[in-house]
């Protein structure tokens, strides 16, 4: 098989950098286009971008040429690790003029024709693509996004209890300082202490994020979860791994027991098993008594597994339990990249074959 | 005034280094007798004690001979940092001997006849010294117990808003490592690390001591607050300082901005107010959108006040906010020299001007 | 006394603040203006400043104006905490129109004529200031600059082992965090981890100022400690405190405890003794195998003492010890203010009792 | 080919852990038997070990019986995790029974018939093994240690400058909390703070390990290298990876160019480069100016390579350098590994083929 041709947007920052990492070997996609900002733009990755990541950024993208912004390029497969500001109208465009776009920025989460997609939960979630090239006059193009990266461990640990009737969910958030990007949270503010708050709405943004992903497709429209959610946003001196205490209520009466083998069963679409990117199992119950750790178990299926433990009846809800994602794998780049490994898999590239529209335009930048 | 000689049970370790070096220079009372474990004891205290707060042991203490856990001495006033076996049967034997004894362990926190004080919050609660007196045949001595101290911030933040009829509370904890005693938490299991669990039932222990503390003295006993209280313990790699994540139902309806108000004006009973020890305010409102924090706010009111923020609605119970108190000083020993200068103020070492029962049988350890 | 009148050049960084803080209450100063980039001027200082030290900015200044960095004003002492940029014309011009200037900026450290002082070792480099006024015709100002912060644990544990002949100095530094200000240094580069690398030619600058500092005043010229020095500087994750481990080679034979004698008996000249931020006790020798730590002695004499520890053979110079100094308190903020005492007591502002040439053309900012 | 059987003393520790760890898909070795402590032995080694690292025990080891330290066992390869104390007689002990010790422990590195050995730069100190048998009388074993987990870094790096004539080598190091084991440094102890001080005689081992290390075997006997090597060691708040500056002396003039190419070229013996667990280059040369640092360059070649960066003239000797290993693979168990890798290569496991000595008289323990 031909690989499938990538760009990245926004490839030097701490998300572009994983996605670069996570994509090296890829047995699907081929990092083909890095774009950067204007001061990196004509400058080769290696000049540009200030590896935060472990090691040094992989051979094959030392002497690429980073792209501007506004650069049209022909790779059909975009992933965008863009701020918001520059995404709101980058991305859509760049899905008008044929690409497939998976974001990770929050500026289009909520468009009601955007699926936030969780491969494992809400795969038929794909249905609001047809949705948005209807509305939008798009042909080839889409735009897919995934979640803000403290929603993860909740919204997977809450995915299989769904059949239990989810009413209430209440989040304390203790999260990682790469989820700020780079350079981010300053030393000092983080050693030695916690900051009881993380800007740009986090706490509505778990709120109304895992309404929609926990939701179901109607028609041309996902009805959110009814449930309340609610989120307090704790920032912590760990590197990488969002950890979340969540209590949550239920309708139905159930056992723990009954909880706990719904997490260690799910498995989600088998659309999504074989994906490169899936893991094994996507949620592991861990049995000790103090885990999950971030620093112990955010690597759990190659930073895509969602580690729970601590499950115990709550007070004040039915149960509470602490649950743990890796806030830039699998909160961030490698749900994208999973994302457009199922479109891969559902035929999105097919259309391919052919050169994208624009593509007589480019001149490569590599 | 001649100073009131004090004993410390458990001098060498954490929280005792706290009482010594909050005691040094304290205005009503002086150290007489450092008590320790078999190890300790027979040695000075300089060479006894791995000093394990900043700087170096006062003077003062340096030459001291450490005793032995079952040394007769002639202190009236007691403090005591005991693990929780060792003072199960010590503590009262000592009150029985006729000393007061003001315990920072867990042992009998619970007993019925023990007050469980704060002074800001049930300073009333110090009744419970003629029922145990009465109960148990004690003459001179006492047992007063402080909480544990992750349920301080808690408590003291709650305390304010009974009177709009606290119904439900949702606590989620981030504790400091000194919270465990030295050595305590090794550090490969906090350092870039959350550990969602904190030995000893400590989850148990806020629930049941918040009842208590936040309960009123009817009669012989103190009635629980009849309020659901849930929580959710957590270590961070943070040296000193518990940060709580609270979340509550009240039965009236009520604004922030009374809230707030209820906070800033708290200085509980008149009684406290001037004792040496009291905070000039116990409990301030942060407005900053980011506060409290440990690091930045645990030495608020010289380590005795609590600080809150971040006051707002809440989709599972009314109202969340964070809270934080210093765990050694307003969580243990600092809180315990609160309790024992309440005590002084009522007169209750008054008796000690003749020598107490045993005292003819002791040679001075100094 | 009627108190000196005191302005703070960048007033909103993080050394501005230790100097804000510093002076709170100060028994001999009073800040009077607060001078901050564009970007805070015209803002109240509780507005224009992200206070980053603990706890909250003093009342004292919440409401003061910030002044532009090139308004007039009319306190006769500065203390600077600007940039080296800004520093490089801002400074002398001050000086010029007669204010004396402390300034904690590196740019005019080693100018010719500049003292770079430290008082209880170099007091008599204060003889430079005639130097300066003659030549740059300068009348009632002075600029007067201090070290580096990470050279001052060098040269005070060294200052004391001049009269035993040092020729080679082989420094390893380990520097906290707040040497690099604010925001300083991302969390993502120093949480689990050492950056071996400080920029602005830290080492460089270790090198030259050491041999400044430690040379004498003949004539008109500080004539270099003619000793090699060299140093390898290193960040670690740590708030507060720059330990620095130092092998010395001596021209005497001299032995252990000559030298820790040396150390402890170090009094500085008796001019220095009496000021109001002198320490007690300038260096203190630890003799706890594992000490001096950052944690645990960066607030030795109020932050202004040095200890030092372990000295022991080197096997490739004759001894090696380590040295730590409180680096935002006795190595910028702190130090500078002990040298404005000195230069208070020395009676250099005294020519202020009648107003300061430009006085006239200001309007007060507050 | 049927792999080579091995046992692992003192595998519920925190190297003993790495051990198993690093084995699991060992292309040679297979795990056969767990040895520990009276406290461990008996139960399975889920039960009995307290996982350190990431994740979880492999499932191959989960349900092993952990047996007691004097158990007879039959594998013919053991790698020893064991503290000094019971390794003095344990290891030559089973040496004398037969098997090959390759041990991490520090009893016996010193012994002049014990190779101390690190593949790349003296594999043929493995000709010691025939003194040691022909002194010791033993027949199939031997011992054979690697370094201790600091020395590793210097030495690797030193090795190549070897041509150029070390004379004198200044060592700082600033050391990872692993290497203390678990529970080792309380997180109260390091925790915003530096160590200045590591205990075992840390300084002394790493100068006479490194004196023997880069030595060379003639006739008998290993030669020290001749040259004056000095260390200060300090502990800093890191997970893994020990960081040294380091500064050099050398007999010949020579050009930082021809440094790093003399680091760079590296690879050691033709018989290593090949063995599984050699990393593909031993050394590299960083030249990011803040380069090499423990969180990022640790896991260089598998954890296997050590990186340098930095290389600058030193004031005090020739040159300056930092350079990185990690501590617990390439500073312990996978040395131990790499070191067996040589010994298999060379055929000192032909000799199993047939059953060993005491083969008859033992139960296998799972």
């Amino acid at each position: 098989m031909r690989k499938i041709k990538v760009a990245i947007l926004g490839a030097t920052g701490a998300v572009g950098q994983r996605f670069i990492q996570l994509l090296e070997n890829h047995p699907w996609f081929e990092i083909h286009e890095l774009i950067g900002s204007d001061r990196s733009a004509g400058r080769t990755y290696a000049e540009a971008a200030r590896w935060v990541l472990d090691g040094s950024p992989p051979p094959s993208v030392h002497d690429k040429t980073v792209l501007p912004l506004d650069a049209e390029f022909d790779s059909p497969l975009v992933f965008s690790a863009l701020p918001k500001e520059p995404a709101v109208e980058r991305e859509p465009a760049l899905a008008a003029a044929g690409h497939i776009v998976c974001t990770n920025a929050s500026a289009h989460r909520m468009a009601a024709d955007v699926p936030l997609l969780l491969p494992e939960i809400n795969a038929d979630h794909i249905g609001l693509i047809e949705v948005q090239r209807r509305k939008r006059g798009w042909n080839t193009g889409a735009l897919i996004a995934n979640s803000n990266c403290t929603v993860m461990p909740v919204v997977m640990s809450l995915a299989p209890l769904r059949v239990f009737g989810i009413e209430r969910v209440h989040v304390v958030s203790m999260q990682a300082i790469s989820g700020a990007g780079y350079p981010g949270v300053p030393s000092l503010d983080i050693l030695d202490n916690v900051i009881p708050y993380i800007g740009g709405s986090e706490e509505e943004k778990i709120q109304e994020e895992a309404h929609k992903m926990l939701g179901s497709l109607e028609g041309d429209v996902v009805v959110d979860l009814p449930a309340a959610v609610g989120a307090a946003c704790n920032r912590v001196p760990v590197v990488d791994g969002h950890l979340v205490s969540v209590s949550v209520g239920l309708r139905e009466r159930v056992s723990m027991d009954e909880i706990i083998t719904a997490w260690n069963d799910f498995r989600g679409s088998p659309d999504v098993v074989n994906l490169p990117s899936a893991p094994k199992q996507p949620l592991y119950y861990l049995h000790e008594h103090d885990r999950p750790q971030p620093r112990r178990d955010r690597m759990a299926g190659n930073g895509m597994s969602t580690s729970i433990g601590r499950l115990r009846p709550c007070p004040i809800l039915d149960y509470k339990y602490s649950a743990l994602s890796h806030n830039t794998i699998r909160g961030a780049a490698g749900c994208s990249i999973l994302n457009a490994e199922l479109l891969a898999a559902k035929g999105y590239f097919d259309a391919f074959e052919a050169p994208i529209a624009h593509e007589a335009s480019i001149s490569a930048g590599d």
